[in-house]
């Protein structure tokens, strides 16, 4: 490639820049888009963490504390001993191995499902769900119908999109409302699927599954739920919304993640068998994606056994978020009523959240701080995540410090 | 949930069907679908394999043998025990790491660019890529132009059917044809991007990375690249396709994976800070994703470290996919000549590209077989990859299996 050396270039190659690119510079348009969010107070950044902080923790996943659990950490070491760093390719070609088929296998039976499929993250397992199940296939005259919970998750919105674009109709219902999802699955001769998280990542609040699936038969479509923050958290002994009386239904298609209760990394969907052989033969996020690395299924299988073992971790969970939810009630904050482990607390404005969040950080608390576009305007929030390992001490201590802390 | 079992239901719950679905069952279509890809040929599965097989693996991506490296394997293990078994959330919540930040400022010197982000899988950060640099903004009146090669990778397809979502134009030229690819980016009056694979993962084929470049730089248009099969392999010291000229260039934005050369998971896009500033703060698979796991961030960057103490690995695996090549090649095979690590071997029909595949694994060589959809009818093909860590014995070996095993 010398001889790109000869080629004119409007700017240096290589040469950090320091003040603004040339006006027809192709990527000069990323300041204005920059200043724009700074000005409505949307600039995000990370922010590094050490291994150990010294503070309360309720801005993660990790619901049942099962990140850093002894069994779950060795678990991964002795995964990526065993099996390499990585899985070396798509599942379909050499990226597939025993520790996969285990961890598909004790998921499924942990949810009551004839079959699972593990992915690299939640993302991609939403995407595949999705996009399988709801693209037009060849001998269909209709197109297919999607109607979806407005507040679903962005992998699933994204999914659908995507579904849209291979020529399926989308449609969105107000958020919650069954009955307005049965008039929009009551038109069209086309094959129908029915779209909703089963909690709201944001809110916490937990759908009624019971209506939707109600709906669903009504009007023979299929439902499909995203159970990423259920799992391990409702239903008997964490086994998720669904896993009770739909985990087993074969028009039921339920997707979780392994990132959250589960203290690892990717995600999976449960269903019956024609449903997973369906994502492995079809769903590009599948064929096309490295498989789950070792380290993170060994952890996942291992969390699970946790689980198994141990499931009051998921009423601890719920009884945490509870006390947290009453306890800034009675402070006189505007909490959301958990039903699992997320509850939020209202915030004057994006800004007031910002730095609402960053004084409790500062008094040795993190907590969660969600605004547009995560949000809608005038919803900016903190989040807070229960765990299971809370104890009456640090219940108190969070309570404290969000409300010493509180804006104006 | 309890109702649900009064609610009327037309097939059985929990009841594993042995026969087909009732012709209204809302997933009744998917035996349909599985048989005409039977039919086709086109049937897909699983294999898992056990920890150690006894036998020659060329059919994954760990290109430079680093995948069970001692020190990549416990660089995995070590970050687990230290930071746990997962992220524990979004990069923008929770889920940062000072060790992600450690492997994004080594990629990034490594690669000659100013900054890097990491993501869960390939996949995930080149839907990042695209979308956040190709959505059209609030204050442009003409839609982003997306020019395309036709063999683009299916997250990178994918990711321009999200943009085209959003909004922008997108259009594909023949598979490397710079002068196609001039011809659309001459047109329209809005804001321009061209899109290709470096090495492309089928056929691996090096397209004219140069010739982009100077096309990309004449119409004014960033040059957005996916060096997942060159990074490790291509380049002085396997900085990859990109790195030697263009990895600097603050009009060039590169993705690559964690999980080929550096044996890891996970993906990263490559560019200057204001890019990477863009993404942390607008895509979607960042934001909305839990943050890759710490055991993969730490393998990766104990085999970037590698890598970079060992240069001399890059080379190596080179000379093995041309001596594969040769070899095929003086024995009658119709075998691709290799840019990177790949080579491809013709096959007469999906049919006999799965049992030439089947024959081989038998005689203890594990090759890759591609059939449609990944590859155009006509084009199935065995899919050979080398890896530095093959010696002469092994060579002839693979040649011998893959010769004597030849169809009819």
């Amino acid at each position: 490639m010398e001889h790109l050396d000869t080629v004119p270039r409007p700017w240096p190659l290589r040469a950090a820049r320091t003040g603004p690119l040339p006006a027809d510079h192709p990527l000069a348009w990323l300041d204005g888009a920059a200043e724009r969010r700074s000005r409505a107070g949307l600039t995000r950044r990370t922010v590094p963490r050490p291994p150990s902080e010294g503070l309360l923790d309720l801005a993660g996943n990790d619901y049942l504390g099962l990140m850093r659990h002894p069994r779950v950490v060795e678990a991964a070491a002795e995964a990526a001993r065993t099996w390499g760093a990585g899985s070396g390719g798509s599942r379909l070609v050499t990226g597939d191995t025993e520790l996969h088929g285990e961890l598909e296998r004790e998921l499924a039976a942990f949810h009551g499902s004839e079959a699972a499929l593990v992915f690299s993250s939640g993302y991609t397992a939403n995407l595949a769900m999705v996009t399988a199940l709801a693209a037009p296939t060849a001998d269909e005259a209709e197109p297919p119908l999607v109607v979806c919970d407005q507040y679903n998750h962005a992998s699933l919105i994204d999914a659908t999109r995507l579904a849209k674009a291979a020529g399926s109709r989308v449609t969105v219902f107000p958020h919650g409302d069954a009955d307005r999802a049965a008039g929009l699955l009551s038109g069209g001769a086309g094959r129908r699927l029915l779209l909703s998280d089963t909690v709201f990542s944001v809110d916490g609040d937990l759908t009624d599954v019971s209506s939707l699936a109600e709906v669903a038969r009504t009007h023979r479509a299929a439902l499909l739920l995203d159970d990423a923050h259920g799992l391990g958290v409702v239903g008997p002994g964490g086994r998720g919304a669904a896993g009770a009386d739909l985990g087993g239904a074969d028009d039921v298609v339920v997707s979780v993640t392994l990132s959250k209760s589960l203290g690892a990394q990717g995600g999976a969907v449960l269903g019956s068998r024609r449903v997973i052989r369906h994502l492995v033969e079809t769903a590009r996020t599948f064929v096309f994606d490295t498989g789950l690395a070792p380290a993170a299924a060994g952890a996942a299988l291992a969390a699970l056994r946790v689980l198994r073992a141990e499931p009051e971790r998921a009423e601890a969970v719920r009884s945490r978020a509870r006390e947290l939810s009453e306890g800034l009630r009675a402070r006189g904050l505007s909490a959301s009523a958990p039903d699992a482990a997320v509850v939020s607390v209202l915030a004057p404005s994006p800004e007031a959240a910002v730095d609402w969040r960053a004084a409790c950080l500062a008094d040795g608390v993190r907590v969660g701080c969600f605004r547009p576009p995560s949000v809608p305007d005038g919803r900016s929030r903190l989040r807070l995540t229960a765990s299971a390992t809370l104890d009456n001490t640090d219940i108190r201590r969070v309570l404290d410090v969000i409300t010493t802390n509180r804006p104006g």
